[in-house]
């Protein structure tokens, strides 16, 4: 096994100057201005995946962004089939003002990498590609027959892929996936995130007035959307974090006392939590606890608001429009169809004649991930190997949509191993990558990938 | 009387195409990038009154926008000495994309001139220039003594000029001001506003966490400074109209039998009056008319609010920060300064430590005005010999923060002489000025200084 890890150490400046490549490539999949640089992300990738030997690669066109598909089969029929996936997509980077050197430029400082997309995905993805490569250059052979599916609409609910998968059954068929878009606990400590929270996002439009009026003038005898939107949100969730639309916690799996108790000994140190996210204190549902609230309970975010007039000043309009864009975590056994619909009926029954409402909006599924199986043997072994520490298992607060899928639809046993790290700010302005986990991680997947084969 | 009158009429292209320079000029008053366009405004002004023969034309420095001033003394000690007021500071002409056509490039589209400040209140303080103009130049003298006090913070709370009065009493000594910034009640149907409410703005910026977060990473364990926000302006008045910030209606002085009467004999065309807005319903306190609620009652609105991610699609973010614009608009005896100081304990008594608070804000006091004295007399006479029909007396949601201090600093009955109409726009997207009613309201002026100096 020495080949592959010595041909990945040697060429580490090489790997870091493709990812830099990668990063440079604005494609942030819910701005129609950024429609064809996601394009180009998707053909990068087909270029740097045919240069190392993969093949079968592909771009399919979706209603959005290209998925890329690229494979490797010559492994043998005893071999396991690894589906590895990721995304080339990236979250919007604003406010732009926020960040300490451009978004798209990447720069090394301190040993991370700063760019949007260095840690969620590009930086996480190319790990793999990396460790197929290192696989083929110095043993022109895997050890597993390996598939890679790399979309470009996580960050927009993965439609394209949610849609793509039931129809390509058998191109996608395999073992296991194996899925690096999570964090570690920290540096050295790694982690196997074993439940994901699923999403559903409605964007709410209110419209009173035709136009923005005087508030002198018309103030008192119309109704303003901006404050019927505060009281519709005001009573979607109490000021504890508990949400009030009927029927939401109907299908919340309940927490088991052997789950409680795991999460009651995953070693958070809240202090260090709460310093790092500059809030004033901790906050949410009293019942619970930090650990679970943030990854195993059901949450509702107002994730962006604007209306009236918002530039510097006062300026007495009553507004004719307030548009709210409102994310909702699920857990199992939650359905985001489901939640959209109870939410939007709520909306409805709260919301007054004075103003009018449109809401749309869409979603991803939860998951839950069997801890004891054969892949999540090879991951802990792999990840042990490398970071000389035991990697913990967690949930994760935030969705990857196909994960629930790769259980339903393919029978697949996702790995979600990790290289990023808590303070990598991903969705947030200096998002940035620990540039040692890129290089650990590529050989944490060179020996996951042999561990792989043999324990199966 | 003649002769003033005409040459107002003669004159008419000429007056226009001035108009239309002042109106060039974007004096916003409330945008720091607008400082030097809003010192021009004043300069032009001073060069326009200069050139027709006012004199002792002075700007004075305030902190903000320059203060104008010019006088005509040599009426002679009998004659009375009338105070024009007004502003030459527009609102900001936000959304520009509604206009349609530039905001500070007027044009004249069906008998109306497009612009910002074309009604509120570039067009209706020249209207008095022009008829001081049509005195001087046609009998070289006017029948009154005459100030003008035109400043540039009528926008935004006329701070400036409230601290000047108090200092100048003598320059501005007068037996009454005469201000007009007011509608009229249709094409025709001219009307003395008697009642004016006052304004207590407060801007709100509420902190959560140091950075946008993470939603799905973080949500559930960090209270959501937009959720919080949100709940605060539920709490602040419910979903009938009625204020809940505890005393804020303890110094409304209660509507009399006499003026519900009045109110309720004035001609509002409830259904012409919701077309006009384009809102679904008419909507408010329950307890009084439509008239009475934008009028004679005190409201609250927001006038603008933003916070987290508003671009196009969704991103994942737990915002940091939560900006809410508060607009309250107070009747007799409200007093802002109170009114914000007990928005600002009811605020901080709602908002958790959870969050981080800051307020700052400001206002103007409400005015009511005895209408049976000799200049309000005089403006009926003046109003019904030029347009033909009698005026009705009104009270006016705005505000026009200086009139409830020339009552209580330098003892002035205002009188309230407006050449507006309701479907102006101001402060909307289309401001418009009926071209007419320009000429009308420097007849009408022209008409006012005589009689005025008839019935003192």
């Amino acid at each position: 096994m020495s080949s592959p890890i010595e041909y990945a150490y040697n060429n580490r400046s090489n790997h870091l100057a493709e990812l830099f490549e990668f990063l440079r490539i604005p494609s942030v999949s819910t701005q129609p201005g950024h429609k064809e640089d996601t394009a180009r992300a998707a053909t990068w990738l087909t270029e740097s995946m045919k240069r190392i030997g993969l093949e079968n690669v592909h771009t399919f066109a979706t209603d959005r962004h290209p998925l890329v598909y690229a494979d490797w089969l010559h492994a043998g029929p005893e071999a396991p089939t690894v589906l590895v996936y990721g995304h080339y997509d990236v979250q919007p980077p604003e406010p732009l003002e926020l960040w300490d050197s451009p978004p798209f430029e990447p720069v090394i400082r301190d040993d991370y990498v700063y760019a949007r997309g260095s840690s969620d995905d590009k930086g996480q993805v190319y790990i793999h590609i990396k460790a197929a490569e290192a696989y083929l250059k110095a043993n022109g052979r895997l050890p597993v027959n390996l598939k890679f599916i790399i979309e470009g609409e996580e960050e927009i609910g993965s439609e394209g892929l949610h849609k793509f998968i039931p129809q390509h059954r058998d191109l996608l068929a395999a073992d296991s996936a194996l899925v690096s878009d999570t964090a570690m606990l920290g540096r050295g400590k790694p982690a196997l995130v074993y439940g994901l929270r699923g999403n559903c996002h409605i964007l709410v439009d209110i419209t009173g007035p035709g136009r923005d009026l005087h508030s002198g003038t018309y103030g008192g005898g119309i109704n303003n959307p901006l404050n019927a939107m505060s009281h519709l949100i005001a009573r979607l969730k109490d000021e504890r974090g508990h949400i009030l639309i009927p029927g939401f916690y109907d299908r919340v799996r309940p927490l088991t006392v052997g789950e409680r108790e795991l999460l009651a000994n995953f070693p958070l140190d809240e202090a260090a939590w709460l310093v790092e996210t500059g809030a004033p204190e901790i906050w949410g549902e009293p019942e619970y606890s930090l650990v679970e609230r943030i990854s195993a309970r059901p949450t509702l975010d107002v994730t962006g608001l604007i209306g009236g007039y918002t530039g510097e000043g006062t300026k007495t309009v009553l507004p004719s429009h307030a548009h709210a864009k409102i994310s909702m975590r699920l857990v199992p056994d939650q359905d985001p169809k489901e939640i959209a619909e109870l939410f939007q009926q709520f909306a409805r029954s709260i919301l007054p004649p004075s103003v009018k409402v449109t809401m749309r909006g869409g979603g991803s599924k939860p998951a839950l991930i069997d801890r004891d199986t054969p892949p999540m043997r090879a991951a802990a072994a792999a990840y042990e190997a490398t970071f000389h520490h035991p990697a913990v298992f967690m949930r994760e607060g935030g969705s990857i949509p196909v994960v629930n899928q790769f259980e339903s639809d393919l029978k697949l046993p996702t790995v979600l191993m990790g290289f990023g790290l808590p303070g990598d700010h991903i969705h947030s302005p200096n998002e940035r990558f620990y540039v040692p986990n890129f290089f650990a991680g590529i050989e944490t997947s060179i020996r996951y990938l042999e561990l792989l084969r043999q324990t199966e």
